[in-house]
């Protein structure tokens, strides 16, 4: 039966950075063994990360002044590695979820964080009309907030050097990466198997702390040395690799984004129209990543036997977070809108059953 | 043409490890989905997790009291987790190459470093006779030289806890845990491709220091949440994994290592016995994991002439890191005996030719 996979992440990947990193586990670029198995400083490997590199600053059209570094440790690394090498004094933190929430924790240990929290309604908005101070340090925003199926979806202006994880709609859209300082993520959503970073770092705003930082956590270490420092987690990167190679050949993110909003529409008109299921998130800040959606109050005790049938159809990984309960549909880059029409066909079905 | 794989790492993995993640990234535990695109919290990944540090325990024969955590990052990161975690006024660190003067400059970051080396000869041999000061937080010691071919190959006794970077003989011999206090190692020699790195820590040395530690950073974080903080380095995992079944299959580390030493001699002896080549390391503290040597003097200009003859001849990886040159044959696990002796016969047609 053919799957559908809905995961949150780790999640779908195209086809084709699929068949092409199996293919490499076998033999890579020729060589006669596995990508698993080369040494990261032969010139096939380096061209793997040099092209990697290359096609983030096309398909993103990153400005002259930036660099881009692929890491270890998770996105969650980032939380420590932002303020410590960002944060002199004090730093403003647009709190919209758990992973706002464990960024500005760890940016606490470093200096003074001044919040602004859409917590008040259990994150299910972005909050509007706040102001970054100017004499914080640096701005920090979560863009897509994958557990509620929120979004920053258009670039913001800051006063102050702004920061972002992008981990769950990086690649998904065009962005104007002049208006950020520092992008970071984990590639498991939209780029990569887990176990690799990409950190997007406009240079000027690194050297200005004067605590000492770790080799390893310092950003200066990895861009002075191109990401190969140490050994980078290599299958990752290949893998990452191929889905920019998708990417570009699709058309670019012009492309991709109109494919994304046009699956998210579908879906999302389907919620409003269904009787028995209703969207969690504001309307204006939905996410076209992860649609988070329950059953209405007086069908609340079916919830479990709609994910019985989305089982029964190969609709995999709609449960919802525990923080929100019901169901979340996370339609990354690489799922099909063919896989948004069985979820709708299936809440159809639900609905004419019930 | 068959090729012999020597690189120091990312290196040689058994088939069995290659053929099953290659297979899993395709179907992974008969789900119809990648390993790469499945969430690290279905119960199926989170089996490959447990039964990966369970499989660590019943190997090693890791004793109660001890946790292993599956990181990111790599080793390098350890070299300042380590002392981040344990250091509280000052630690001893054996230095015996560069590795392990990576660890020792992040040591010093966090307090007093006392130090024995054996730079004076390039770090061709193992201190001996030196003595662990019973006041220090720690003693760290790097059990494998992976660019200078040297290795501890015996557990040392020390009368504070021992910190041991294994990255290059890990599950090459068996260990006596019980004299250890914290292994850690990247898994990208003997046991799965770059991006996992494996931490075996004694839980009471834990909770000993004052300085705040950013979540990522603390061991404790990764025992409390088995190793599932965030997410983990899944297909390294996978692949980590597969390479312990292939040990356990075989017989264990007591047969592992029995293998790794007749392979090691087999080499040296020709080494030894060939007019134009010599070892580089001390006799004694000669690595079974990496083997260097380099070519007589007379025969000097030849390096290169080899390195061709070697290429032609499938027998991939074997030139000398920058800092000792020559040849470094890594003959880690998997590395089969006809590759040591398609090298050795090398070896000899080279002689017979000059």
């Amino acid at each position: 039966m053919k799957k559908h996979n809905f995961y949150a992440g780790p999640s779908i990947l195209p086809d084709f950075t699929i068949e092409e990193t199996a293919k490499a586990l076998v033999n890579f670029a020729g060589t006669g063994i596995s990508l698993m198995s080369i040494s990261h400083r032969e010139k096939q490997f380096e061209a793997v990360v040099s092209e990697t590199q290359q096609l983030f600053k096309e398909l993103l059209d990153i400005p002259e002044g930036y660099s881009v570094v692929l890491l270890g440790g998770g996105a969650s690394l980032q939380f420590a590695m932002v303020p410590m090498n960002l944060m002199v004094n004090k730093a403003f933190y647009l709190n919209t979820g758990v992973w706002a929430s464990k960024a500005l924790k760890e940016a606490k240990l470093f200096g003074e964080v001044m919040e602004v929290s859409s917590k008040d309604k259990n994150f299910n908005y972005i909050p509007k009309g706040y102001v970054i101070p100017s004499d914080a340090d640096y701005a920090h925003i979560t863009t897509n907030n994958t557990i509620y199926g929120t979004e920053i979806k258009t670039d913001i202006s800051s006063p102050i050097p702004l920061v972002a994880d992008m981990s769950s709609d990086i690649m998904s859209r065009p962005v104007d990466i002049s208006k950020y300082s520092l992008i970071y993520g984990g590639a498991q959503k939209n780029l990569a198997p887990a176990g690799v970073t990409f950190v997007i770092i406009k240079n000027d705003i690194l050297g200005k702390v004067s605590r000492p930082i770790p080799t390893m956590l310092n950003y200066q270490t990895h861009i002075a040395e191109g990401s190969m420092f140490n050994t980078p987690p290599c299958v990752p990167i290949f893998a990452c690799l191929q889905t920019l190679k998708w990417l570009k050949q699709l058309g670019g993110l012009k492309v991709m984004n109109k494919m994304n909003v046009e699956k998210a529409n579908m879906l999302y008109d389907e919620i409003d129209r269904n009787k028995m299921f209703k969207g969690t998130a504001e309307v204006e800040d939905r996410s076209i990543m992860n649609i988070c959606f329950v059953m209405n109050e007086e069908y609340k005790e079916l919830e479990k036997s709609f994910l019985e049938l989305a089982s029964e159809k190969g609709l995999l990984g709609l449960k919802g977070h525990r923080s929100v309960g019901g169901f979340r549909a996370s339609t990354y880059n690489a799922l099909p809108k063919e896989s948004v029409i069985a979820l709708i066909d299936a809440m159809k079905e639900f609905e004419l059953k019930h």
